[in-house]
């Protein structure tokens, strides 16, 4: 058993050398045991919930120790089978499959005609550029985003603004017609206008603000929402930015904010730093984190974000879509919360960290 | 519009001076929202996410003003649902019906011979009683609460601890065969003896401490731990110790905590505090917030709780189980976590502070 853990420590020691992510003997435990359950590295980043750019080195270093092996994907040989069996560690991912682990179901929440009008827009949406490290998620989780903010009394005849918006939540509130005022900021162009013909097609009031978050919010979006949601840059930096200017955006107390958080690009310690940043410089509440909430579609520059070139060769191979995950934060403004706003200056890198597989 | 804003505000504060529970406008929009769905009281806390001694404070002013009435229950006037209909607020209260809004289905992760050996156990506890505060959730919560620990990966070989066990959270880990090791610590030898009494019958093995979580940890007990589980006392000084006290019992880094809290019993802001302590003194990080993932079966002396008191005379009806639910929090220890080494003085109460309504 001491052997084991010197064993799980050295490993955790090595892919925390080269990644600078913390990495702990769970991490690779973790790792072992997602390996069993998929032959996709992946979806062993899913399983495992620990940073792909950790996981790669992990399965490297598995590798080199003869515990796993790749074929045509990975997976783990006799010894990496004992060794997982000795230690009895085990992950049993089985989440309902009805709500998709999300609680609610979109589809007893709005109405069919949203639904079917949501589907047939987000057809054309643009697609993700790396330039502003877009991704976005299924239309599904785009219904399910908006379903939970009206089950949670965050949307009907409230006020609402959307920060970065390649998710498209604008339209589909919009499409609901049950919120009394729509904001979304984004930077890209692209998006901004493909927002603002479709919400001139559909007759949606969406008011459309094409802004570089660095900068403070202009007066009239500042402390006039009841609502904000946002999938934030998952650099310490950017989820600053993010966040602070979406509570920045909120009337006062009791006002709510969703946001969504990896942790394929986030590690556990960075969850930690931006909880405290929540608590203390924001003094927020947190009062959900559903994880894997969101599911996401494929991004075209795949093959070109860091993490690939890191990939054993073997091992780079489109997966299926929904590997990339986040998990749902919402958080509320009670007395004494702030949020952010001083201005970031622009030559500020808000979009990397060493964390990002993404990137 | 500015006139309502008064009128929820002039609520607020009212209700808090008599609670001393941190009251906002949102909370009587709350309060009213769940009124509209349901004619019970208790459910009217449930549904409205408020603490219950404040949604009774909260009714009587409604009542005094004329939005709401009693009649059997309780239901909104037409001036009430003209007022509500202005301000265009609406919770649309739908979760998940296949898992109830867990994220998992617990009779996929368990045995059938599990659940029917659970089930048939739990039918001869010890009944609830206030002087612990007691108040134990359905077996099929228990059952939700193993199932949920498996899938994460806190339970096949590990080391598991209860503090406080009315849940039999112990004998459901030890009938799935799985754990490597089970404490209970609790300080009613009722329960303790029923515990001990079941795993002697079903040779399950499972250590037994009639403790008081005030005093530090038995030796044998401290840092020897993967997983605690807990349903803490929900005043402050109660949550930090039973929380504490499972991070005290913890190996190290990368072990998991499991605690239920409620908002009946524990305001929004109450949260926040304890987020705070998680964070800063204990310096964990919180993994999952997962609502209303426990439901609680009616104790026995429901007529003699505080808030019973406060009731409206035609409110007083037992209501049906299932209004009492509290939300799933799942926390890691990272590098740099510390749990509650120090003495608590005997003579400090942790049972009671203002906001618990079911003290």
């Amino acid at each position: 058993m001491d052997e084991n853990k010197e064993l799980l420590t050295e490993i955790a020691r090595i892919a925390e050398e080269k990644t600078k992510i913390p990495a702990y003997p769970r991490s690779v435990l973790n790792v072992l045991a997602a390996i069993s359950i998929t032959d996709d590295i992946f979806w062993v980043a899913r399983y495992s919930r620990e940073a792909l750019n950790l996981v790669i080195e992990i399965v490297k270093e598995l590798e080199k120790r003869g515990f796993v092996e790749y074929d045509r994907g990975i997976r783990l040989t006799d010894k990496g089978k004992k060794f997982l069996e000795e230690v009895g560690y085990e992950l049993s991912f089985k989440m309902c499959d009805r709500c998709r682990g999300r609680t609610v179901v979109f589809s007893e929440i709005l109405s069919e005609d949203v639904i079917k009008e949501f589907m047939k827009i987000q057809r054309n949406r643009p697609e993700a550029i790396q330039q502003y490290d877009q991704g976005y998620v299924t239309p599904e989780t785009t219904l399910a985003r908006v379903a939970y903010m009206h089950y949670r009394g965050d949307l009907k005849g409230r006020d609402i603004i959307i920060l970065g918006d390649d998710d498209l939540v604008s339209i589909a509130v919009g499409l609901m017609g049950l919120a009394r005022r729509i904001a979304v900021i984004d930077i890209d162009e692209r998006l901004t206008r493909f927002i603002t013909k479709t919400a001139d097609e559909y007759g949606l009031k969406i008011e459309v603000y094409t802004e570089d978050l660095r900068n403070p919010l202009p007066e009239n979006l500042y402390k006039k929402f009841d609502t904000f949601q946002t999938d934030p840059l998952e650099s310490i930096k950017g989820l600053r930015v993010f966040i602070g200017r979406g509570i920045a955006a909120l009337k006062g107390e009791r006002c709510s904010g969703y946001f969504y958080l990896t942790l394929m690009d986030a590690s556990i310690d960075k969850w930690r730093e931006l909880q405290k940043l929540l608590l203390t410089e924001f003094n927020v509440v947190i009062t959900e984190i559903i994880p894997d909430f969101s599911e996401y579609i494929n991004w075209g520059y795949m093959e070109k974000m860091h993490a690939w070139q890191k990939l054993p060769e073997q091992l780079r191979k489109i997966p299926r879509d929904g590997w990339y995950v986040s998990t749902l934060f919402r958080i509320e403004t009670l007395r004494g919360s702030r949020g952010l706003v001083e201005r970031i200056p622009p030559e500020e890198d808000i979009y990397y960290d060493e964390e990002l597989a993404s990137a």
